[in-house]
């Protein structure tokens, strides 16, 4: 088993080493408000365990020059981000740089025997390359659906066929010979925009991530909020109208029946005869899907841009509410939905703004997550490297 | 200025002699995680900062007797809490046992000077009582409306005219020579509920003030969340309905408009005509507010209950997104329309029940507080004796 830190101090500097990168004896002092020979002591503990490096001497300053400390060139973490539809997977160096990364199609109702089986060979294919080849610290895991974070496995997911309470943790934990954390791919991206996204210096924020279907990541203090039995975000339900199109949840007018990616396909199956560039598509493919809707905006289709610009509407009178109640520093917005662009953007703004007290909004930016397919393997390494830079 | 903890350790045992009562060293010794011999330094200390005792010694349980920590017998702190009609006043000892309380009838748009001048004159009234009259370690306020928690002062506060950024905690400081904290109504009553009522040991819940106007204190992980402008919890403007009632706040629908006191209490004055009970009160009082709806209901009328369980259907309908998103542990309702009691809570489960994410209330329990005006006070001295039981 890979090495831990033993105190508090040596888990913190880990963990700013790692977000700030090397750092000299002296830059270090400061935020840890510790004295420059216990400084001394844990970095050099660190060292024996492995875990930091000695990394030259740093410029003068006038006095003398100070040692630059720095994360163990050779830690390494894997990341494995399942979606509906697809795997990416990841190694990261200590300072959670992708190192290199994977993407395959692959449906999620496989089952979760041949999907990890697929994600463990991914990232074996990976590893082939010297610079990712070494011992993993260990390895984070993102899914689409509900997680008992504790157990390390999936707990009723809808669209998740197969995967109720299997120990994905425990499967991967052995294939990979490290410690594993398993969490959904809401909160795994929200991780990622802390990480190395727009949510970088925000305490407190939301990460609405839209595709197929609808969640929310919430962070509180700097953490995941999960909730008191780990559902915390779970926006997909909440109810726009009384009287809306009927949910695959039972009732009626739900957000993810209005503004999700696959509520939007299929009303995009439903109107194509009002658009050329949709009915076009659909003759050629048999179907259509959230990209076809994104390519006939792009392409000036108007009742493409209308159908998006709805679904912002709707996405942004959840938003309203939920700002009210949490007055977030920060709104990131993801997922596939975001392929819709600005369009979406600007109206999920405007009904925010109109909606939301005053108060909360003052100072609140909502934006597009530019992290595009890293945030969920950046957010993965995260999760689990705040678990090995902790105290065991 | 009187005395505070020296250092995390000695904070976190006044907080558990403040929590749990007079305890032996034994007993203390195992939350505390300390040595017997660190543990009795840090217990002498306090006693000679005044702010513990000895008392006594344990009955044995086989070894040497263990000697009883307690509070300092002669901790005193003040609660202040003004509502939108009235002031309640209370002193409390150490372990917040409410030793005397005083209320009056007082309304709050007649200013800061006025309204504060009278809460230090009834504080004064019940500090004639021998028990209550040393010294003050310090004082907990709450307002009903937005304030600045860092600065202690009121701000945009809607039905409070003329206390914009008036300096509260300042003032009442100045009165009472004694460490002053001041925060709105509704965080009040949900540290209240942590520290007499429903919610003594859950970590993560919601309290919904349902009064005048509608508001929601947010606590996660036994602290109060207050967001990135201290405006969360601001609910009284959640959007039921793109075309309901039009709402001060300029939108329509608002839950406020539905169900809050104000518009419970003009509404029963429109429809009173189909009411004989409502209209004998109309005609005897000149108006009619949101008691006069609860004593109809409590007589049968049909109306005042078909109102009551509109009203609790409207709540639910807010509480059921907020409960999907949050995933509290508890809910508990409190302000004044608790007085229509349980028609009001059989609807608000109810739809709570139906519309929120399965997962988020498997085991989540909807209670009325049962602290009634106490609640207020309570919760103020809570606030203070955190602070005050917390290191410099």
């Amino acid at each position: 088993m890979a090495a831990r830190p033993e105190n508090a101090h040596q888990a913190r500097l880990l963990r700013l080493l790692r977000d700030r990168g090397p750092q000299s004896r002296s830059e270090l002092g400061q935020p840890m408000e510790l004295s420059r020979s216990k400084l001394a002591v844990e970095l050099d503990r660190l060292a024996e365990l492995g875990l930091v490096e000695a990394g030259g001497l740093a410029a003068s300053s006038g006095g003398r020059r100070s040692a630059i400390a720095t994360l163990a060139s050779g830690l390494r973490f894997a990341a494995i981000d399942i979606g509906a539809t697809s795997i990416d997977v990841a190694v990261t160096d200590g300072e959670l740089r992708v190192l290199g990364q994977l993407s395959e199609p692959c449906d999620i109702r496989q089952g979760p025997a041949p999907v990890l089986e697929r994600a463990v060979d991914l990232l074996g294919k990976l590893r082939t390359d010297a610079h990712m080849a070494g011992r993993l610290h260990g390895a984070g895991v993102g899914v689409p659906g509900p997680v008992s974070f504790r157990e390390g496995m999936p707990v009723a997911p809808p669209i998740m066929p197969g995967w109720h309470r299997f120990p994905v943790r425990e499967a991967i934990a052995q294939e990979l010979g490290c410690p594993v954390l398993v969490d959904n791919d809401v909160n795994i991206l929200a991780l990622g925009e802390m990480q190395a996204g727009s949510a970088h210096s925000v305490a407190d924020f939301l990460l609405v991530k839209a595709g197929t279907g609808i969640g929310c990541g919430i962070v509180v203090d700097g953490g995941i909020y999960r909730g008191v039995s780990g559902s915390a975000g779970d926006i997909g339900h909440l109810r726009i109208t009384d009287d809306g199109p009927v949910c695959a949840c039972g009732n009626s007018g739900c957000l993810e029946a209005y503004a999700g990616g696959a509520a939007l396909a299929r009303e995009a199956i439903a109107r194509a005869g009002r658009s050329p560039f949709l009915s076009e598509r659909l003759t050629a493919a048999g179907t259509l899907t959230a990209t076809d809707l994104a390519d006939a905006a792009a392409a000036g289709d108007p009742l493409a841009v209308a159908m998006i610009r709805e679904a912002g509407a709707h996405l942004g009178t959840a938003l309203a509410g939920l700002v009210s109640f949490f007055n977030p520093g920060l709104v990131v917005i993801a997922g596939g939905l975001t392929g819709f662009g600005h369009p979406l953007l600007a109206e999920i703004r405007s009904v925010v703004y109109r909606r939301s007290s005053p108060l909360a909004t003052g100072n609140l930016p909502i934006v597009l997550s530019e992290l595009a397919e890293l945030g969920g393997v950046i957010g993965a390494a995260r999760l689990i490297s705040d678990h090995i830079f902790s105290v065991a």
